[in-house]
């Protein structure tokens, strides 16, 4: 039998000025609801909404992402190529790829791997994925997938600040959406900062679902260099005392 | 001479999941950016960018709006048409308007009319708008333009909260999304309100500009029936002991 290549879904976006945030790019929290988008049209193209996944009992839900990010980045009215495909997938684990690049794929600005699960949406158990809500995708089925970088553990709280989470911070899917997580873990840095440095890489991890109602803590490492001597930063989200979300953040200088 | 009619400026929009809220339907402070973002594409497709527009010594300011809503709103995914036109102006107002229509044109979901002045961005003083940054619209211009109703001052205060002005609250202009203000004025009223009562008609007026970094209170009369017998909120945003913005919301029931 021969393989199926991964099916390759892009859509173009006209950047508007409220998804720029005062650097005139867009902010990271709207770079990920672009591809979270972006999988949500590859579902519907596929006969896979919103209503057809959870007829197996579950939704999918995002763990983690990894993303790089090119030094120069799409301005408020550019065109945009919004791409995703999915690149492995097992019995419990689904990796998709998305990309966001110059009209004339001259620049690749963005670079992100998503790592979902199927999960029972009123027990938040994990469930086995549905054959028929992965296979469409023909995505290559591995015994292990490639991981994620991890986000480091903060060491010391160097910025922070409380959020509470607003009724418009949930989605049509009645979910904080997940995107939101980022705008409370940069914005601590403050403007003198986030207007000054521009994000090379991160990496995230969902611990924990935020709800309506609830205070989310944000809380940020002061900026260190890593390894390679790249200026980082490390997040996390602390809700009633437990770990939320944790995010690692380098910074191009 | 003949008289221009005056430019009808067009594009269309497909609706994303992060620009709709838990009812499916885009919030309204979507809407108001969709509509400062038509308004920016027209002004672009007639060679007036922000730094044409600055270039004269100031910059357009909103300084009040009035909008009605159909029953029937757009869901997410769907694409609609998005319009504006000046309707009327003199020496120191503009009056635009817009529109989201459904694709096929057979519902209008929103018509909205904004009041725009060209103010002074560094002394904060009107200035007489200049003709080379209005005469390209074509409006009509007129000694007297039509009132935009006005939002009825706020008798008790049943809803309140504080809202902490955010790094990605500021636009690529530079100044907080004015389209922000109808999230801090809507969120105090709670999910349960706002899943169960759909907005008819707005009205709106900025008072003072709210700043990076300041905290706004955002108040809420109880909920009444005006003299139409419709059920009304009005709302106020407070910095400092001063009013910010004023505005009343009529809803559906």
């Amino acid at each position: 039998m021969a393989l199926k290549a991964p099916l390759v879904y892009e859509t173009k976006h006209h950047l508007s000025y409220y998804e720029c945030d005062a650097t005139g790019h867009p902010s990271l929290s709207m770079l990920i609801s672009m591809a979270v988008q972006v999988s949500e049209e590859h579902g519907n193209s596929l006969g896979l909404d919103t209503a057809a996944i959870q007829s197996y009992g579950g939704g999918w839900v995002i763990t983690s992402y990894e993303g790089s990010f090119a030094a120069r980045q799409p301005i408020n009215g550019e065109e945009v190529i919004l791409g995703t495909r999915a690149i492995a997938n097992n019995r419990f684990f689904a990796l998709r790829e998305f990309w966001i690049q110059s009209a004339d794929r001259q620049v690749e600005y963005v670079r992100l791997t998503g790592l979902f699960v199927y999960m029972n949406l009123q027990t938040r158990h994990l469930m086995s994925i549905p054959q028929a809500v992965i296979e469409p995708y023909h995505g290559p089925e591995k015994k292990r997938l490639p991981r994620l970088a991890k986000a480091r553990e903060l060491q010391d709280v160097r910025f922070k600040n409380d959020y509470h989470v607003r009724f418009f911070d949930i989605d049509s899917n009645h979910h904080v959406n997940n995107a939101r997580y980022f705008d409370w873990m940069q914005d601590p840095l403050g403007a003198e900062f986030l207007t000054h440095h521009q994000l090379k890489h991160m990496t995230m991890r969902y611990e924990k679902e935020v709800r309506y109602g609830q205070t989310v803590t944000s809380e940020i490492s002061s900026p260190y260099r890593n390894e390679n001597g790249e200026l980082t930063t490390d997040h996390r989200i602390v809700v009633d005392g437990q770990l939320a979300a944790a995010s690692t953040m380098i910074w191009y200088e």
